[in-house]
Formats: C-alpha cells, sequence, structure tokens
C-alpha cells in the first residue's frame, strides 16, 4: 500500500501513522519528494482498510498496490473454477446452456419449454417462482406451486434447475432446486449472501444493474466466506444512459472478469436486451467474448406470457441460436 | 392508455386486442392514421400491465396516458404527508435535522456527538448498529450492543432515533428504534419492504444508487401496500460516470418527487459526497431546492471513525451549518 | 403524432391546437378518455417538431408514432447501404478490416505496421495525423507530414486509408485521404458534419461517447442532408459508471443500428477496451454481433507508441485476431 | 509521480525505466516491497505523459501525486480570477446573473425580454443566433441577424451579451459580443478553443454532458494555453441513467471545481431541467452550493418559443427568482 501525504502534513502526523501501521506488524519506508512524502507500506497490507486509512489525519490519498487476496480472485487461486451443478460443469473449458422460462406460469407451460429446450440440448432449466418485480401489484410468480412444478419438470427432461431465491426465508423450499439464482436486486442483500454461503449448493450471482466488477466479486466473497466456492457470475446488462434497448450488456466484463477471478462467467442476453430479436446477436457476441454459458429465456407462446414476454424466445428460435453458438465456440477453438 | 399497433398488425390482431380490453371493462376507441393505428383504451387502464399489453402480439408500443392512481402519488393524494416520528414532524413545511454518526462505535462516542447535535438544534438522531458494507472483510457494526447504545442516547438527550435494518429478522431488536432507514442497496429488498408495511412506525427509504424515481416510488409503494404510509423518502446520490465525488447529488430529484408525491423528501448529503468538505454546499443546496430535512453524519473525531470517516463533519461545523440551513429556509420563506 | 391535452386544458386551447395542425395540412382525430384528452395527428406528422408541439399551452407529452422519414432511416430506405472507399466495400454483407496504428509518428512505423496488416488480410490502414488530445500539453499528431505519409504507406501497399478530420480548415489537406473519420467528440460539430456533406468521399462517423443512437444517426443525417449518403458509422464504447475497461463497449448499438438505418455499422474494440489483452475478446463478439466490420489499432512496438500503446496489438497478435474474425463469421454464415 | 512495476517486471525493465526517467533530469527511489516494487519519481514530474509512462513495459499502473501545474489549477494560482465582462465581474465573490431568450427569435421578442431582465437586476443578457441542433432539421437560429439583434439590445439596455458561438469561421461576426459561449457540444472541439485563446474577450465555457471535472478543465486549459485567461465555467447537467430531468444538475461540481481552479463556475438550471417549474429550486440550490452566478432563460411568451420553450421562465417568474437568489445569497453571507 502507498500512502501519499497531505501537503501540510507535519512530522507529528508522519510519526503517529507509522507507528499506527507498526503495530500492526508492517514495515515502512519513506518517499521524500519535492513537494510532498510518500509512505510505502511494507508486509501483508491486504487486512488494512484502505478507507480507514485514507481517512487518518494527513493522509491525502491511498493506492493499493496489490488487491488483498482473496477467495474469489485469480491472484492467489489462479486455476479456474468449475462449478458443478448435478453433474452439468461450468468453468474451466465447460460451456452450458441454461434455458427456459421467465417465469414458471403452469404446467403445461413448463413442461413443454423444458422439453423443447432439452431436445435443443441445454443443460439446465430456469425457471422463475418468485419473481422480483418494481410494483408491487404486478404478477409475483406462483411461488410454492412454481418450484414443486420445477420439481417434477427435473424428473420429467433429467435437467438441473437453477431458480431465483429472494429472501432467506425461502431457503426450505427450494431443497430440490439445483442451482440457487441471486437476482441483481439482491446482489448486496448480505443476509442471503451469507446464508447462501452456508449451504453447499451452487449459486449463480447476477450483477447489479450498478455494480462495478470489484463489487460483484465481493458479493461473490460474502458467499465464499462462509465456504460456498460453487459460484457462477452472470453478466446481465448494466443501466446507462442509453434507451434503446433495456440495459448495456457490457461484454467487456467477461474477459475482465476472467482475468480477475476463477469464478465461471456466464451471460444473460434476455434480461440485458428486453427484447427477442437482439437476444440471437447479443448470445452469440457473448459466446465470442468468451462467456462459460448462456441463460436464455424461452417460452412457448411468447405473447402469452405472464412476464417479459417481449424477450422470450420460441423454442424453434432457440433451438438455432443453440447450434450457432455451437459453431461460434467451435471457431475459437480452431 | 394508447396502444400503438404494428405497421403490418391485421384485422386480426386488432379485434383480439379490443375484445381482451373489452373482458376487462374497458372501452376503445380507434385512431387510424395514414401508415399506423392507435387504440386509445378508455376507463381507468390503471389495473392493466402495460408491459403485458406491450408484448402482444401486434403491439409497438403503449402510453401510458394517466398514472395508475398510487398510494405514494400525488395525483390521487394530493396532501402532503407528515410524518410524526416520536413527535418529531417531517413534510408539509416542517423541516427536520437528522444528525449523529454513521456508526455507533462506542458509548463514549455515541453520547458525545448525539449531545453536540442536540444542542445544535437537530430533531433526531441517526447512528447505525447494522452497517452494510461492500467487503465481508470490513467492520460491520456494533450490532445488538449499538441499539442498546442508541436507546440509552434517546433516554438521555430525548431525541428520537433512525437506524438502519437490513432484514427482516433484525425486526425483534429494532423494538427502540423510532424510525427505521431502508438503506440504498436494499430499496429493491422487497420482503423487507413489504415486512415494513405491516409494522406502525416510520420508515426512511433510501433511493438506490441507480434507481430512477419511478423505481423508488414503487419501493415505497410496496411498504404503503401493507398499510404503513408513514414514509420519508431520501435522496443519497445517485451513481455515474462522475468519479470527482463519491455519487453524484441528484437534487432535481427534490422538486420532482415532490411533484409526483405527497411522501416528505429529504437529502443526505454526507454520503453523496463522501467528503467532509462537500457536504457543507450540497446540505444548504438541498434545503434551497426544497427538501424537508437533511441527514448529516457527525462525529467527534472524524479521523477515528471506523467507518465513512472521511465525511463526518465535527460538531462545531455541523452547528455551523444548521444555523446556516436556518438561515437559507428563512430567506426561501420571505 | 399523438398529442395528449393536459388534464385542464379547455375548449380554447384545443381549438387553437386543431387549428394549428390543420394550417400545416394535417387533419386531426380527438380521443375523449374519462380523465384525459388526446389528439391523433393523421397525415405527414414527419414535419412536425415534436418539442415545438410539446411546448404549446395545454400540451402535456407527445409521442411520435412513425418516426419522421429520414435520409439514414430504414423505413424510408429498406436497403443495405454499401460503401464504397476506393474500391473496398462496407455493408450489405461485405466485411472490412480497418488495420493501422493509433497515430502517425515515423515513416518507418508506419510503412511497417501497414505492410503487417496488409499481409494479415486488412484492406484498409488507418492512421492519425491530427490527433485530438484532452490536454493541450499532449503530443498532437505529425498533422501535414503524417497524411503525406499515410498517402506514400498507400502507395506502398495498395491500402486505401483512413485518417480523422478535426476541422473544416484541415479539409485541404485530406486530398488524398480515401476515407475521413469524425471522431467521437466531433460527432456533434455541426459545420463540419455540414461540410462532409458537401463532399463526395466516404465518412467514418463514431459515436459519442454519451451519445444516443438517435443522436448518432441524427449526426449522420446532417452529413446526408448535404447529400453525401456514404458514411459508416462506428461504435467505439460509451462512457457509464464502470471504470474496469476504458469505455463500455456497447455492442447491442449493433442490431440496434442496423434495424433502424442501412448505413453499415462497425466497431472499434481499441479504443473502447483501452488494454490490448481485451481488444480480441471484443473484437470476435462485435462480428459475433454482425458488426459489417472492424478498427483495430496495430503498433509495430506498442511500448513505444507516442499516443495509446497499452491498446495496440503486436502484427503477429493482429494477423490471428484477423483469421479468428473470419472462423466466426464463417461460422455465423453456415 | 509513483511507478507500480508488474509482479514479472525484472531487472532489465527497471534499470530502462529509471535511465529514462533520469535522462529527463529526474531521480528516482525504489520501494521494495514483499511482491511488488515500486519506483518514486523526485522533481518536477507534471511534464511526464502518465499514460506514456503506463506504456512502458513492465509498469503496472501510475499515480500522480500532484497534479501538474497548470494554468487553469489553482494549486499554482491561488487566487481567485475575477471575469470582467465589458464592466460585469464574476468570480471573487462577485456574483452575476445572465438572463435571456434560450434563441433570438424577432427584435421585439428580444428588446421585451432584454428590458424585463434588466428591470429585474440581469447584469448581462443572453440570446443564442446560432443554435446547435441534434436535427439539422430543426430551426438553426437567425444567425448574422440575430447577431445585430444582440448588439440593438445592448445599446438600448446597456447590458453587455452573452451568445454562443459554434466555429472558427463565424468569430468576425461576434466583434460586437461581449462574451463568447462555447457549448456542451463544442466543449471538446479543440480547434474552437485554441482560437478563444487567441482572442482577447471572456468565454463562457460549458461543460460537455459527460465530460469529468478534470475533462473541463483541461478544455479551458486549451484556452488559457493561448493566453487567455478570462473564462467562466458553467454546469449545465450532465447524462445520466435518469430521465425525469432532461440532464442532471451535478451541483457538487460547484465545490468541487472551486476547489481545484480559481475560474468562476456558474450553474445553468435553464438546460439541466428543461422545465421551467424545475427552473426555480435548482437556481436557489446553486446559489447556495456556491455558484459565482446563474444563466436563466426567460421568454415573453414561452409558449411561443422556437426552440426549449417550456425551460424558459416568464419575465414575472424571472424577477421573483432574482429576489430570492438575493435572499439566499445574502443568508449565506451573514
Amino acid at each position: 500500500m502507498i500512502i501519499v501525504l497531505k501537503k501540510n502534513a507535519g512530522e507529528a502526523r508522519l510519526l503517529a501513522l507509522t507507528k499506527r501501521l507498526e503495530a500492526q506488524g508492517l514495515s515502512t519506508q519513506l518517499l521524500q519528494g519535492v513537494e510532498t512524502r510518500v509512505v510505502g507500506v511494507i508486509g501483508d497490507a491486504g487486512r488494512l482498510d484502505a478507507d480507514e486509512i485514507r481517512s487518518l489525519p494527513g493522509v491525502e490519498t491511498v493506492l493499493r498496490v496489490s488487491e488483498p487476496c482473496q477467495k474469489a480472485g485469480r491472484r492467489c487461486h489462479p486455476e479456474d473454477t468449475v462449478v458443478d451443478v448435478s453433474g452439468v460443469k461450468i468453468g474451466g473449458g465447460q460451456f452450458a446452456m441454461i434455458a427456459g422460462p421467465c417465469t414458471v406460469e403452469s404446467r403445461e407451460q413448463l413442461l413443454s419449454v423444458a422439453q423443447s429446450v432439452r431436445d435443443a440440448g441445454a443443460q439446465l432449466l430456469r425457471g422463475g417462482a418468485f419473481k422480483p418485480r418494481t410494483s408491487p401489484y404486478d404478477f409475483q410468480g406462483l411461488g410454492e406451486e412454481g418450484l414443486r412444478l420445477l420439481a417434477e419438470a427435473k424428473r420429467l427432461t433429467g435437467l438441473p434447475v437453477v431458480s431465483e431465491i429472494m429472501s432467506v426465508r425461502q431457503l426450505p423450499l427450494f431443497e430440490d432446486v439445483d442451482m440457487l439464482q441471486v437476482g441483481a436486486r439482491n446482489m448486496q442483500n448480505y443476509e442471503l449472501l451469507r446464508e447462501l454461503g452456508r449451504i453447499r449448493r451452487p449459486v449463480l450471482l447476477k450483477r447489479g444493474q450498478s455494480a462495478t466488477l470489484r463489487e460483484l466479486l465481493l458479493a461473490a466473497e460474502y458467499i465464499m466466506a462462509g465456504g460456498n466456492g460453487q459460484i457462477v457470475l452472470c453478466e446481465r446488462g448494466i443501466r446507462c444512459f442509453e434507451a434503446e434497448t433495456r440495459n448495456t450488456l457490457d461484454l467487456s466484463a467477461i474477459p475482465a472478469l476472467h482475468e480477475r477471478t476463477h469464478l465461471p462467467v456466464i451471460a444473460d442476453p434476455s434480461h440485458a436486451t428486453g427484447e427477442a430479436r437482439f437476444v440471437r446477436p447479443m448470445a452469440l457476441a457473448a459466446a465470442a467474448a468468451g462467456a462459460d454459458g448462456l441463460m436464455i429465456e424461452v417460452h412457448n407462446d411468447p405473447a402469452k406470457a405472464l412476464c417479459d414476454g417481449p424477450q422470450a424466445l420460441t423454442p424453434p428460435a432457440y433451438a438455432e441460436l443453440a447450434a450457432a453458438v455451437g459453431r461460434v465456440r467451435a471457431a475459437l477453438a480452431e
């Protein structure tokens, strides 16, 4: 850690600072510039709280020279994590297609979509039972009944299932859910993250719509600190000034995250774009950018979907897309 | 509601749409343009889900002509709500200063700050017991002990207290907290919002860092739908490209919210700017923009604060600011 | 156009509005709702200025039902434009690789890079002679000498050249430049755009870093209004809260622009990401998203580049990328 | 300047770096950490191009310890600049109200508004003759005729005038304009900035809608580098995700700029909010935040304005606002 002192910081400030650091077992080295003095901290500064140091009297700014060694970070865990969702592998070169309806609406709808996406080669089935909705008056999902239908679809198709959990209290209902999804709105719901750190099932952690990559990794760290390292990160679009598409799919997050973490990274072009006709190009782009998987909404009758119909692909469109994704990935591997 | 049809939408689509609307007790009127057809919906379209209509086949876009009548909206509740926090009034012309440390750190710290801000005329005491921190390794607050200290400070100073609640499970611990704060990260934690709708204590609802005003109002609606209408909204800075200040305090949200809702609106310049030296100008600006109150962090020894020290005012700086806020408000009232 | 009246707008306002519209040769139809009245405008409302109508007394809001027919719009010109840069075609299924150094630095540097990228199959050579720099004290390019070197490189390699023009006064110097680039900072330099509308050479128009797609298309419209329809649009990253990469490459702009305009759309992953190691994945992603070409910075010795060195590929890395782009495009075409 | 080396940077890299720095007359000091090595540069590193150093092999990142001494910066010029616009002073405690129509539309309109705002105490008259419009088909201003009318209004009212210049070629027409405005779209039109550096008239430089404060200051630096130090900076709203108001007026820019530069800073709440009813609260807020002046659009008949009518105040509303601004400023000065 590099600590830049204020121009007017006197000897007493400097002495207090170095004493404090030494009390924490760190040694220091002074850099005396023409106008400015800089203190270099030698030793494992990872435990220091940069904000705390920055708030000390006489301190102008602080630069972390090396990121603290964190469980989600690649620096201390260079090898790719491979997440195993009831036998389906994601990461470390293994690619997974997750497909299904935004929301479980009925037995017929779910089973029809589940069979279509399995036939088109999907490895995991998605479906929302509890839906976070901006308005309290919108349809909030089938709840427990939706989870029962997912379990049935899993038995019939053999596809492990992914579903969003919105609160710690729902956890007992998620026994049969193979991978628990944390939605963008809950990325910093720390109680939920901590509780997911205590279980031993994979978590799909979606990036908040205005979360930096660092914040996403620290959200994963909340889960990993509890002992659960089976986490897949998901880029699903960020919020910026442009309103042409619902969110802006930040595909450069994929290589940037791969560099910083060993956790797998997938993309959700359906929620990001909000429009079925943009899902295909963005899914292909995400695959080309190196995603470890894709999450795609499919509906047997998009026009009648109770939620997010405009962004769902029909089963044939999904099948065609899945094939094209396979060709793009093959082209990259040559 | 105005529904614009796609250029290629045939008669069958139009017929299906009008039948569907009529089945919901609404009548329609067709506007036949040169290239486009538009359906005007007559009646209370507030119950229609605009997204659902937009996803119907043949529909190009949808425009709500009048917002649905919501509990938080001014349209159906034109008079200002006055929130009563154990005797302290906020809204409808009544202005409240909320001051105190970011985090309760010790008995000495809290009591010292509490007395200072009471002496400088603050009406409410703030103090965090449970702290949402981006990193799991940062100080997370004193928890229950912090709440006990707040209760003691309240007894000694007579100031009602405000503290942040992070989850439904903490609710029993908050018995003695006069106003429950929902932080920016939890603005869309719907389980928490719903639970706060069931209690009968005032809620301080902070705007998410990338929440639109509409989303903030719908978060309030989650609470109000449960029957609790004692809500104060708080602008605390939004996230945009500019990194000079921690967040960008969006003061135009104050008049824009006042226009749309009857709920009081306050500002938190401490979290927004992250720098004590910017707190004063932004607090004065918020008062001038018509805020119904201010929430200001004060610490007896900012340099030793365990959290967010750089943004805390000293007690004398707070007292001077409070006096200036009073003068600005008097100038506006002339 | 749909005009929603204010709730309190009386008969006189309505009469004045309809008279005004009729005076412009348009007819109107009234939609009488329960609380609101809406005027539908029938006829070619494209000439109406929506902002002007919105500012009339009694008008609440205005919705354009159909975009005005513009030269850059696909609605009135459904077929893809193919831009011809001295024989190199871009658009309508024809893909172009534009490569070269950020800045022309010396004869040796330029010729070396030019030959490398030609050997790797690039169709066009890029190189900056006039450089827009944020600070007045940074290197501003070789100017006229740079353009002379580009002309020489063109003679030696046969590659048509692309270079950025920053002002109308530089136009006489650009005689030998095959395609004139308008940089992001100048996207709304209307004098420059108008002047480029008068010449008969292709223009590469870069999206401003906070420009919406509509604003980009209207910038193209400034050029096309003057009679020059040979325009290639370029997505080069937008500015948002995320600082992990220099800009956020908004790849959904590619399909969204293709839907709205017949002009070709390319991407510049070098400027967007600012880091050579992110250029490859984002270039492949842009190709997969349907771009009509790519603009890639290549330097024979990136570490010694006078400008933007960290984002330049070496010639071998470029050659490898170009081959991978070819494979991805082939995979899409299957 | 602090230069952090990459973990794998060997001795040769370090040696090359220190040699290079020493060749520029700087000395260095090495900080040897456990994992990382850091080079401190001693001497005036202001001339070093941080981007260039960052691109050297073996360099991980670069931190400027002290900003280079720039003409616009407060570090090397601590005293407030007072800009003199034909006798009207702005900055250093002197506050100026600039008012007038968005666009000069006719002799009657301009003279009527000019007299109203002078009677209400405005010090400067604004009025656009050349208007930058997003669409080439919108009204572009009266041009030269507009400037003639401004000159006449100045003779009749005695108010110095401010008008926007869009290109170097218009400069000869602006002889009688007392202060030349550079609009947000032209903030990085470097040719225009350089030309304005050569004249000896004050410049009103508006912040680009996605410009950082650093970029705004460097734009001012382009003008100052040419010898013209009479610059007033203007915050006029930035673009972010929120669409409730046209732009987001970033009032924290006012104290942040005052800290970093000696140039005066004013605010333009009219363009920022785009709505007359938000102009008043935001104007008062800007004054309370410490602005050195305000720029307010006033129109004698806002409903008939040819451009931006919805944001113009009527003369009586302006007079009332001007009085309230005076009271707020008096309250701050007590």
